[in-house]
This record gives structure tokens, C-alpha cells and sequence, in this order.
């Protein structure tokens, strides 16, 4: 049996995760990258991988079978993901939660008119966090879910600062509070504030003869991303956030409390992901889910899904027999 | 829209937990109890429910939307499983790992022959575990798996130590070892003999006048039951028993530990569950299950399934839409 055929759209973090998670699934390759940029200017790691320009995509259906869209949900996605669905299986993460439902149904109707499947919001969260916090819920059906996110590195919140004055490069770590998980874990269901779960760590590289009592102050009144939360700013060299901050570690958790029967017993159920390298890990998800949308469309389903909506053994390499012979 | 009618086959510590499950959901009524015992001598806490014996089933065809099953894996499920199929929509627990492919294939042919939808070995594990297994599993194609039980009772421990002459009564708490949690947590994939993951903590009550020390030697050297794991024996009365160890607290950890990419960038994904009653949760997950199967049947599916078959949203309450807007 053939390999399933991967292409990539975008090739920033995510896309190398994707490629280096093809090469870590036996039943898949890459066949094609494909960039914004000139391809003669884009070097990928895979042997025999194509390098095309975005307006080439074309030139290559019916050669591969998903397509993992690596772009970013702000700009990239709403206009990609409608467009490539229309001729390709794809796989994306988009992100932006508040525009979920409209992009759902822009891609449904594209892949729908194309013979697609399409995956959305794929990841850890949006993705494995999503999945916990459904199941967790269908099972306790009287109790509270709480989501914590980090020690990881916040793109968005590492941009802000560096938009200050005076900033020349910054990174920002999101931590969750543990005595707020503490407390969750006992199964109380505690009310808790913005402030109460998560602190932000910031790591400043300051201009020189910049005021630094002005920026930690900027940073820490900034409405909507520091001023609800327990900031503190660390001012360091650009040497030491190079050699201390350059990986993107991130993780979380999601637990769901609740209670059963008539006694009031109670029940705790947690998932938490510890992970050394974000883009890596929300690839090897990407991939996994490739499978899946290779397969459904194979059984001549089309349209949009979400992570929701596929049966967990569509991710596995393994049959369904071997699953219940091994795993169940 | 009418509510989802369950009946339970079986009315024992989980049959009693599925009619609590039942009074929680609210698109669910309980309309039937099943049981082998006299009729008459079954009281269930439900107003409406009929109480009948296993051999008037057939006289609630067409009124039962989802039989439960809540007999033993031993002897119980696999005489009755393929039975009830026949005629109704199944959940069950089936927990004898070594004959799932058997049990599988047997409800599997019973089902479609009656057109109805079975889902198999549901509970916490097999069930959620095994969900988180396959899960870790095809996103950290390298890497291991670690599943640890406890703490949490397991009856047949308690029972074994309840067989040994000069013992009135026994229980067994199964007990995950925190070290080797610890190093499971750290990523490194450590190999873990059965002694290291696991202690057994047994409270026994001796009858009047017994050998204590040969009964503490008979449990320790007890063949598969104990002989390979650290035990510790305390001899209690029963008013202790009683008083301190008659509810069936359980839980467990499934952590899966692997690497990414071409630096060696390591994860852990860890999924636990920390459970005041074990029958109360396991019902829980059934009923979820319960949802699934009858959603799938109106859908004209039929056959055996397992966890791993059933797409997630089909076990919640809430609509698709509902889904994705909230819980993505």
C-alpha cells in the first residue's frame, strides 16, 4: 500500500515540525513544501521533497493527499484554508476561537464543493485540550472544568513588549499559579480570578540608555494582556535570552471536577501536557490527524470537521483489531 | 424531543450507579431494571421504572432505547452480551483484556443481526485509559507508555485474601509507587519491573483464634496475585473494615513520554483520575456511551464498536454547533 502523500503550506515552525514529524510516521512523506517565499531560497530537510511557490499548489493535485496548512490564523487561514479545501484534503490549527464557527463553515462549504475532508483547529489547544474538556464534561455533567496553560513561551504577549519604547527584544512566559491548581485538584471547585491562575514572566533585552523603570511600568499596566495578572519583568542581555530563551517549551493543564450519585462523591479528572517544543508536538498532532482526514476521505466523506467529530481510531496506524487486541 | 430510555441489565453496585447517572442527564429516563433476583424484592430508587426479571425483557422491546449491561466480565457478559444485542441497542464494561477479540466478535455478528449498535468495554479502563493510550500513542509515535492503577481497591485482590483459612474478611488497596511516577513524569522512558510501579496494602480480618503470621505469609507468597509486588498485611476488625474501608475509591495515571524532531525535544502527556467511586464514575462513562450508541443506531449503524470507534461529540449533550463554538 501506497505512503499517504503530505504537502506543507508555510514553512516557518510549524511546517519543519510537520516535516519532521512525516519522517517519524512510516506511512507517510512528504512530497512538497510550498512558501511564500522564492523556493530556490528555501533549503527543506527531506530527500526528494518538492520546494513550490504558493501559486503552484495546483501543479500538484492528485499528487498529494492532505495538505497541512501552517499558516497563521490572524491573516493566513481564513484566506488558505477555504481556498486550498476546494482541492485537497487539509489539516490546519487555526486558532482564533471567536471566529471558529464562521471559518468552519467558509471551509465546509469549499470542501464540501471540492470532495474534501478538512480538519480544523487542530493541535493541543484548540485540539487535545478541547477533546479533554468534552470528554471530562460528558462524564461529570454537574461540575466545573478549569484550563491552565504554561510554563510557555506567549507569542502574542512576547510582541507587546517588544512594541514598548526603549524594548529591543523580550520574551514572555505564561505560568500557571500552582497553589490555584492545588486547590482545583482538590475537587472544592474553587472561584478563581484571572490573576489567581496564571502569572506572566517577562525577559527584557533593553536599549541602551533606555529607561527601565519606564518599561517595567508600560509593561505591567498594558491593558487586556498584563495589567489583570502578577507580572514580573527581568531585564536581561541579549546574549543570556539567546542562550537561556531560544526554545519554545509550553503545556497545560485541563482538569474537571464534579460530583456523582447521591452521596455527593466526588471526582477528579486531569490531563496535562508537559512539552519541550510547542511547534513540534502541535505537529506530531497535525500528522496524526492527516491520517485521519486521508482516511475518511478515502471512505468518500467530505466536508469540515473538528477534532470533535473523528473517532479516535482514524489517528493510529495500527488497525482496528490490533487496537483492541493491544490498547483497549 | 422524547428523552433517551435506558434499561439497565443487572442491579448490582455499577447498575446502581447507572440509575444515578441516568437522574443527571437530563436527555435520559430510566425506563426499566432488569435483575435476576425476584422482582418483587428489588426496590430502585427511580419513580416509573419497571422492575422485571432478565427472562421479560423481550416484553420491553420497542421501549428501551439502550440496555445497559452491568453483569460480570467472568461469566455473565459473555453469555448475555450477544443475547441482549440481538434485540436492543448495548453498553457494557466487558474487563477480561485476553478475550475482548472474542467478545468483540460474538456481540459484533448479534448486533447486526438485529440491526442494533453495541459498544463494548466502556468504563474508566477499559475505556478512558485506553482512549488516552491510543491518543499519546499516534501523536508520540516514539516513545512509552505507563499505565498505573490506584489507589484503589481491587476486588479481585479481596477476594483472594478473603479464600485463605482463618480469614473472615479482607480488602486490598492497589497503590501506584510515587518514585516511579516521579521518573515516569521525567521523560526519561524508565524500565519498570512490576515491583516498582505498584504496592498492595491489605487489611485483613482474622477469624477468632487464626494464625496470624501464617495468614500475612499465605497473602505475600500468593502466586499472581501478590508474589511480585512489595505487600504490606494490617489486621483489623471488622468494625474497622466497616468503618474506614466500605467505600470504592479508585483511579490511575496513563502517561505516555516520547520525543520529537531531529534535537531530541521530549513530552509527556498525562491523563489521571483521582475517583471517589469507582461504580459512580464507571456508570458515568457508560451513560455517555449510552448517548452514543443510540445517536448512532438513529443514524442506522449497527454492529460492535468500541471507545476507540465513537467520534467524541456524539457523547455530549450539546449540539455540534454548541461544541464549537464553546469548547474548541
Amino acid at each position: 500500500m501506497g505512503k499517504i502523500r503530505i504537502g506543507i503550506v508555510g514553512y516557518g515552525n510549524i511546517g519543519r515540525g510537520v516535516e519532521q514529524a512525516v519522517a517519524r510516521n512510516e506511512d507517510m512523506e512528504l512530497k512538497a513544501v510550498f512558501t511564500r517565499r522564492d523556493p530556490a531560497d528555501v533549503a527543506v530537510k527531506t530527500q526528494g521533497a518538492a520546494v513550490k511557490h504558493f501559486d503552484d499548489m495546483m501543479s500538484m493535485k492528485g499528487e498529494i493527499d492532505v495538505m497541512v496548512l501552517c499558516g497563521g490564523s490572524a491573516t493566513d487561514l481564513p484566506v488558505i484554508g477555504p481556498e486550498v479545501a476546494a482541492n485537497f484534503n487539509t489539516i490546519d490549527s487555526f486558532d482564533t476561537h471567536a471566529k471558529i464557527p464562521e471559518y468552519f463553515a467558509n471551509v465546509d462549504k469549499s470542501a464540501k464543493e471540492g470532495g474534501n475532508v478538512s480538519i480544523i483547529s487542530v493541535g493541543w489547544d484548540p485540539g487535545m485540550f478541547s477533546l479533554n474538556r468534552l470528554y471530562a464534561e460528558s462524564i461529570l455533567v454537574q461540575g466545573s472544568t478549569y484550563t491552565f496553560w504554561g510554563k510557555g513561551v506567549s507569542q502574542g504577549h512576547s510582541d507587546a513588549i517588544r512594541r514598548i519604547k526603549g524594548v529591543k527584544n523580550a520574551i514572555q512566559y505564561t505560568v500557571p499559579v500552582e497553589e490555584a491548581i492545588k486547590q482545583v485538584r482538590s475537587g472544592n471547585e474553587p472561584k478563581l480570578t484571572t490573576r489567581d491562575k496564571h502569572l506572566r514572566e517577562c525577559y527584557v533585552v533593553a536599549e541602551d540608555g533606555a529607561d527601565r523603570e519606564a518599561i517595567e511600568q508600560a509593561v505591567k499596566t498594558m491593558p487586556n494582556y498584563f495589567d489583570e495578572y502578577d507580572t514580573t519583568v527581568t531585564f536581561i542581555t541579549e546574549e543570556e535570552l539567546k542562550a537561556d530563551h531560544s526554545k519554545m517549551p509550553h503545556g497545560g493543564f485541563v482538569i474537571r471536577s464534579g460530583e456523582t450519585g447521591c452521596e455527593g462523591n466526588k471526582h477528579v479528572i486531569e490531563y496535562s501536557l508537559k512539552l519541550d517544543s510547542n511547534p513540534e508536538f502541535t505537529a506530531s498532532v497535525l500528522i496524526s490527524y492527516a491520517r485521519a482526514a486521508y482516511r475518511l476521505s478515502k471512505a468518500g466523506e467530505s466536508g469540515a470537521k473538528s477534532v470533535f467529530d473523528i473517532a479516535p481510531a482514524l489517528l493510529s496506524q495500527k488497525t482496528p483489531e490490533e487496537l483492541r487486541a493491544q490498547m483497549l
